[in-house]
């Protein structure tokens, strides 16, 4: 087989063979095939996109040029979960010890924030002690012992999408939906649950901005899960605000126990509960999705979803005193954001918010950035509320590092209406 | 400027400015812009094209990544010439002693043949000490002293299209107009000239396998050179069949001697005519193509064309017994192609003949590859000839290497019609 054929194959809009695939992603991986040939070749198929099977085929040959994690000595039904990044996203830190709660094995190998949002396991940083990196065989024993682990994505898995996906990023060829569906699923493939959820960001700030396109990924992702056997459930989102009211760290860590504990913000926790209520049903607790809802909010009100995340923190080295007392968060300076007119909140733009946290030490601009975990911002204000001049809009936590420019491109995230506006969270679910 | 958003501009059909395209093709050349990112910029010019404006940017960037040769010394008309690469082509060979026999500077530097296409330097140095290095200096003084010299192409030329042109070969990314344009033209017009005329072959085994195409890049590279200053002019002709009846490196030098002897075949004489009657012309040499044509049929008739080869070969350090005594050329063993069927000569593949001759070993199959100048093939049956079973179709010339493979290929080459068919060489002229 030869490359440049393969290369052009594709960019006369032919389909490839499973072979041809498997050939072109295995020689790179393996170093056998220069990063020029396979820039061209990424960019031909952003013209002339992939079948579903051609992209189910990249995607398993992808998988298999790492370690395959093997959770098939944990007992019960294992599930995981993945976002295309959003803005105050925080759902893993709710989600997993509300579903673990119940039995349920959640088995999640995370990564870090980069850019305007943030990641899962620099906020589960932000709890003193808290340890992410551990063997994989202590990784399966956790789960098998308390249902949850949370930990860095080892090295070892998926090395084709570690090559591709940095390529992609200095080639301008990351907006494409084969390649986008591929890298995620073949890195939750190798992870090896039996069901996976999936929460597809739309909007500004993330990688589908569209509807249409979003569903087209969604489809496209459950297709491929489930070609590989896995239950599959993409939920669309809307990131035309950020989640709940805190984006930053240790903010977001409070925001999540505050919704384990009954009290988090409305779109979080509806947001929680529906990804959960998929999952109980996947694993058979219970057959219908209000039922399984009825069980996930008794874990709420019984306390045994937060205690799950506090086994969670024990188990991983993190201080507990943090779970039960978030006052012992350290937190930044406060400055508050007020409104200056009257209105209806039609618009709170993520990316800005997401810019103006990362710009105040809550994130990485490179991957090489030293996070400040006790900076963010608590917006006070969502999307449909009506806003009077001098009402608070958001209050900033800062160090001291950019503020003023920060508050700046947080003012400016806030779009006004004169009219009454709608908020909607969940926009459509393909399963 | 950043590397990556030029590549997402093209990739999203936006137009480059010329400071864009400035930078890329530089820093490039210097080597601060990765192949990787190179590559993909191609494949996005591949699928979205480039304005004329864009394509005469980037030739003018490339052209200046290397050494400018300056011809400015040489008093008179100087002229250059180029062909897209055809079988059986030695149309240079013919052309610049017939015009520089009349006066007009004809400064040539030229390629060795790859693949199926041969090159005017192997050619050339099918006689027995032709030398094609001298430096640039000694190019110039020739060219003013005897009107004419034809080297090897400098490497201090173009920086920009050696890298471009290499990459481009091993990321599918060779048929793209403005790429083909920019890298023909950026070459001429480093090489100075005041005229260039430039022959697109159209038909199998050429870049362009249709005349619509080819036209669309005779358009822009005659735009290009005239942005440039340059009188342009490009012929577009048929690759249908091989040009001439020789093909291989002695044996076209034999058939470009017969040739400026009055006694060439008709094709290769008549396409001669006609890209130097456009030069007589432009040089100012007389106002009409008829006048030039009576011209350039006295300097065959007088003999005064051939004698500039000689001059030329004697210039050059090779043995000029050769021009006047062909038979001293030493040949291959003789092996006869005849007809077995009856009917009208439709089609002679220039690719297999091509193919078959560079497998005798006439050609190279890769750039190490080493030429034997004695073999090739010698059609005795032209586009529109009657054939009868036994006739003679071909003659090839054989040092005993791949003689099977190239005869069954040379006989697949030939295909036969029970109609009558017509031959036309030259199918449009842009001017």
């Amino acid at each position: 087989m030869n490359t440049v054929d393969i290369i052009i194959k594709k960019r006369d809009g032919l389909v490839l063979t499973k072979e041809e695939i498997e050939y072109i992603i295995n020689e790179y991986a393996n170093d056998n095939i220069p990063d020029y040939q396979m820039s061209a070749f990424l960019m031909a198929i952003y013209f002339r996109g992939m079948t579903d099977e051609e992209t189910y085929y990249m995607t398993m040959a992808m998988l298999h040029t790492g370690k395959v994690i093997d959770l098939s000595r944990i007992k019960g039904f294992k599930v995981d979960k993945h976002s295309t990044g959003g803005v105050g996203d925080k759902t893993s830190l709710v989600l997993a010890p509300l579903v673990a709660s119940l039995g349920i094995k959640f088995a999640k190998m995370s990564g870090r924030g980069l850019g305007h949002t943030g990641g899962t396991l620099d906020k589960l940083e932000s709890i003193a002690g808290f340890n992410i990196s551990m063997s994989i065989e202590d990784f399966i024993d956790q789960v098998e012992h308390i249902n949850i682990a949370i930990i860095g994505q080892t090295e070892e898995i998926d090395k084709a999408d570690k090559k591709m996906y940095a390529l992609r990023d200095v080639t301008g060829t990351v907006p494409s939906i084969p390649l986008i569906a591929s890298s995620i699923m073949s890195k939750k493939l190798a992870a090896g649950s039996d069901a996976i959820i999936l929460d597809v960001k739309v909007g500004s700030g993330a990688f589908m901005n569209n509807i249409a396109d979003a569903k087209t990924l969604a489809t496209l992702m459950k297709n491929i899960g489930t070609m590989a056997g896995k239950k599959m459930t993409c939920v669309l989102t809307n990131m035309d605000e950020p989640l709940g009211f805190a984006v930053g760290n240790a903010l977001e860590v409070i925001e999540a126990i505050d919704t384990l504990n009954g009290r988090g913000p409305r779109d979080l926790t509806e947001l929680c509960l529906t990804l959960g209520s998929y999952l109980v049903v996947d694993a058979g607790l219970v057959s219908s999705l209000a039922e399984a809802r009825v069980l996930l909010l008794d874990q709420i009100k019984s306390g045994k979803a937060l205690a799950k995340l506090a086994e969670l923190v024990e188990a991983q080295e993190g201080n507990v005193d943090y779970i039960y007392h978030p006052e012992l968060f350290d937190l930044g300076e406060k400055v508050e954001l007020r409104a200056e007119c009257y209105g209806y909140v039609e618009r709170i733009d993520s990316y800005q918010v997401g810019h103006a946290s990362m710009l105040l030490g809550a994130g990485r601009e490179t991957l090489a950035s030293e996070i400040d975990y006790s900076v963010g911002i608590v917006l006070a204000k969502k999307v449909g509320d009506i806003v009077n001049p001098g009402d608070l809009l958001a209050t900033i936590y800062t160090s001291g590092k950019n503020t003023e420019q920060a508050y700046a491109m947080l003012k400016g995230a806030f779009k006004f209406s004169e009219d009454p506006v709608d908020a909607k969270l969940i926009l459509d679910v393909v399963r």
